[in-house]
């Protein structure tokens, strides 16, 4: 039994055979003096055939995964019509005459390289995008049909240097129990996709688990980033047995998703999703959400060469507005920059991009993209319950100048006759440490706060945590997050504002007695969690559960609290993994 | 007039005429048919020459800056000795056979590329040193003597894309003002080789600063990163005369650099200095310092091929010691990763280096590197006032970690029978927020605590200052860093410890007022504000400047504060700048 500590990618407990993904080798050969309208021909045939495949791969996609992510089929598809790069690989057939295979393969290896050499995370997945296309183009002009999951027979975990989209995509769900990935983050595809398909992954891991024998056991954690290699009966058994128990108490969570989640003393908090689309939208309300507490906009931003316009948006919220009717939908505006661009927003390069020029602090240097972010949201309030929330807020002064925006847009609107709702609450994350410790002097200026545990643990750490070398410091249940949490949550009750939490902290079932203890008013989270976080809340007591935090808060680890947790609050640890 | 914002890189005020710095493009020819013996003669006759002036600018730089920058010239000499660079130039001259000029640019630039594809703003800066060694070859070669500085005839601001170390070595000092580069930061070399000249320096100013006219005035303000173009004469004369009062009151507080600081009210906080080498020492000791707030240890590890022995680190940190006597000297343990990279050290490729392996996370991982540094302060310590401070702590168990080895250290010499101080202090840096908002956790582990602006201010704020886009967030009069220092000090004294500063604020005269009145025990700067900071003490009363601290901790911006401070204490606000 060994353990080896990965980056936390897909929550989840998976145990069982390895299966090695090794991509097949392509050995493409050159002939000379062919003919180059053959060859063109051959080409434009093999490609017709790659979009067949690539549109079922699409459905496919749609139906198991979130829209955002069957888009990225839309982009390979997009590859196979790339007008300058089918122009290149025809100008290369007429000048050298040799067979299309290794003229395309060359033209994708450059068109790759100059996407990664970008140097940013963006780009370099979608230099995996081109790679994977033609990838399948080839393996169809040369008959080779062989997947590298010929060999996968029984339910196994998939161990990869890496994962594309087609890889993820087109295997047998049935036969897969979890990603195991040497590379990535949690923002790679694999990662991505995974937590889409409900599976569990690691990533980050290492080059060492590239070497781990075909069929030999490991057992995953993916909401730790745990993996034990050859995992001895007594572990598996006990981790089988919270896997069972964990499936049964969240299928029964289920049940009762659409009642309110009251505490036993009659405290009761919203239980809200994160949401990012019309798809996810429908999924919150399926999973009894009680509304939004974080609409992510990057969507509307992303995968596009150009800016979407005002009307774009105002149509886009709309449609997800529609979804929820007079529940809350709190509208995070731009959170773009770090390590999320745009193709058509030029960036300068950045040494530290999580310290950088992101969100706010990037639409404050583009007023145009934030007014028309700003005319859009406002538009699309009426006759609904939208609220506007700032990302990456620091100062005093940032929180100013927003609402000034907000008002210029306001002003603009009531001048060209376009309605708006007039109340709309303007609210602000509390990520960057300076906010919560400033909390006090914000809430007199905003409606209210939403606490985005990722970020705020990842600066109050210094720990970046997609880095594997320093990603468990970044945790929430550190002390000092803690404590931090409980001062913004005091600051906005001071003041008369409330609190929500939109970090993956609120969808955590050990941080649930906490946050109820801390005095948490809204619970924004990843729609399955919703039923879970409610059948939780309906179990504690609000009193009790203050005495708690407070017990919390004087421990001096992670470990020490969250075993203070489990201990106390049975109810909770059954739902933890 | 116009500002300009770029990052403040050396503090001081300079007004005067731009003189744009553009290195004379060298034609390089190719001759076919030489002789190759003939050539390499040529070549090794220039590298003789080049050998000799470098050795005359290695001299001068280290009559007029610190050791650690005269260095950057030794590396400069081994790049004219480098055998597999020399080999390359050979074999080519045998196998082109054209003249040598072209060989030896080709085989220096790809040396170059070579280091900055390492993407890796160390090895970044070598790479422009490669070129800079190249570029003083070549010239010799074709006897092309003119400098890009022959037209510097009048007393000037010099601007400029970037700046090599013989850039700025061989000006003449008489005539240069101040340095404002399109380029660099806080850490290049122009801005380092500034601050130990004591010349005002502003980088990152961006490309606009290019084209600025030959002649045309402009004013830098080296302390804050503002550019004015075409200042006005009222901006002019004000700067100018604040300038010439700045000059003068420091003037005076040198004359009584030796004396005590003594608040007016009796409260005695000790005035020390952040070095780095004996010269540091040396100067430091002259300036009056009281001790060593921070000893940067990093030097000893840097610009060589393996890591420092035991034995050489302990005759270094000796050395330093002695010059101290029985003053305390804080030796602060490897503060490495990050920005600051090690060539015989592997470290991985890190999205965002300041959130990443860092400092003591990079010991925890390399416990021999680790132990040699202890093992050597510990056996440096006897006779002295040695204590020993970890960087970079975050949580209680890493403070618990690196008291550990410290122990194992200790015993290991008790049983080698090696002689050690035996009272020995410990403390930790406070630079990360977490440690910040746990002070009164940690205060129960440590002897003291010294709080590092510079750190916690970027990771408070989420804000890197070395990029231009962000730096002027990354200020420690925020508020809230402000807070987080109050909070630091009072957790110290609580548990009977005490609290130093080595971060820029300690230094900055506009701090000393709130910094007494929350009660700083220990002031580390740069050995020249040394007297500056101990002659503004003398002038303040502590339990007024206690008052006007918690004052300033209500107020909402940085602005608020330090125009409390100007009202308040003139004496302070008459030695900004």
């Amino acid at each position: 039994m060994r353990k080896i500590q990965g980056v936390a990618s897909s929550r989840g407990i998976a145990i069982g055979p390895v299966f090695q993904f090794r991509r097949a080798e392509l050995k493409i050969e050159t002939c000379q003096n062919q003919d180059p309208a053959r060859e063109w021909k051959r080409f434009e045939q093999a490609l017709e055939t790659a979009r067949g495949q690539l549109t079922q791969v699409y459905e496919k996609a749609q139906k198991e995964t979130d829209q955002a992510q069957a888009e990225i089929f839309q982009f390979h598809l997009m590859m196979t019509e790339d007008a300058d790069l089918l122009d290149r690989v025809k100008k290369m057939l007429e000048e050298r005459r040799t067979n299309v295979e290794p003229i395309y393969m060359e033209v994708s290896e450059g068109y790759a390289k100059e996407l990664a050499a970008m140097d940013n995370e963006y780009f370099a997945a979608r230099s995996a995008d081109v790679l994977d296309v033609a990838n399948r183009v080839e393996r169809i002009l040369m008959g080779v049909a062989e997947s590298p999951t010929a060999g996968l027979k029984v339910p196994s975990l998939i161990v990869a240097d890496d994962l594309t989209p087609s890889d993820t995509i087109l295997l047998d769900k049935t036969l897969v129990l979890g990603f195991l990935t040497a590379q990535g983050s949690t923002t790679s595809h694999a990662a991505i996709l995974a937590r889409g398909l409900g599976l569990a992954a690691v990533g980050g891991a290492g080059n060492e688990v590239l070497w781990l024998p075909d069929g030999s056991t490991i057992l995953l954690d993916g909401g730790t980033g745990t993996v034990i290699v050859d995992p001895d009966e007594a572990t598996i058994t006990a981790y089988k047995r919270r896997a069972e128990q964990v499936e049964q108490l969240r299928g029964e969570a289920q049940k009762h998703a659409h009642e309110p989640a009251v505490t036993l003393d009659g405290f009761k908090p919203e239980v809200s999703s994160n949401i990012g689309d019309v798809a996810g939208a429908k999924k919150a309300v399926s999973y009894g959400a009680e509304g939004v507490g974080l609409l992510r906009t990057e969507f509307l931003y992303m995968d596009r060469p150009s800016m979407p316009t005002e009307e774009e948006q105002y149509q886009a919220y709309k449609a997800i507005l529609e979804e929820f009717g007079h529940m809350p939908v709190v509208l995070r505006t731009l959170d773009i920059g770090g390590d999320k661009e745009l193709s058509y927003l030029k960036m300068d390069p950045e040494m530290n991009p999580f310290l950088g020029v992101r969100a706010l602090r990037l639409c404050f240097k583009h007023p145009e993209i934030f007014k028309a972010q700003l005319r859009a949201a406002l538009r699309a309030s009426v006759g609904h319950n939208l609220k506007i929330m700032f990302p990456m807020v620091a100062t005093l002064s940032e929180v100013r100048e927003a609402k000034k925006w907000v008002n210029i847009c306001r002003d603009e609107l009531k001048a060209e006759g376009k309605p708006f709702a007039e109340d709309i609450e303007v609210g602000i994350m509390v990520e960057i440490p300076a906010a919560a410790v400033c909390a006090d002097m914000l809430a007199r200026e905003v409606d209210f706060f939403s606490i985005g545990t990722n970020d705020l643990s990842q600066y109050t750490m210094a720990a970046d945590r997609g880095n594997p070398g320093v990603a468990h410091l970044s945790d929430a249940f550190q002390p000092s997050v803690l404590r931090l949490i409980r001062d913004v949550i005091n600051a906005s009750h001071k003041y008369g504002k409330w609190t929500g939490m939109c970090g993956e902290l609120a969808g955590e079932p050990l941080a649930a007695p906490l946050l109820i203890g801390l005095g948490l008013d809204e619970f924004s989270m990843s729609p399955p969690m919703v039923p879970v976080i409610k059948a939780l809340i309906r179990t504690l007591d609000s009193n009790e559960m203050k005495k708690l935090a407070e017990e919390a808060l004087d421990k001096e680890t992670v470990e020490e609290v969250r075993e203070l947790v489990r201990k106390r609050v049975p109810a909770a640890a059954a739902l933890e993994g």
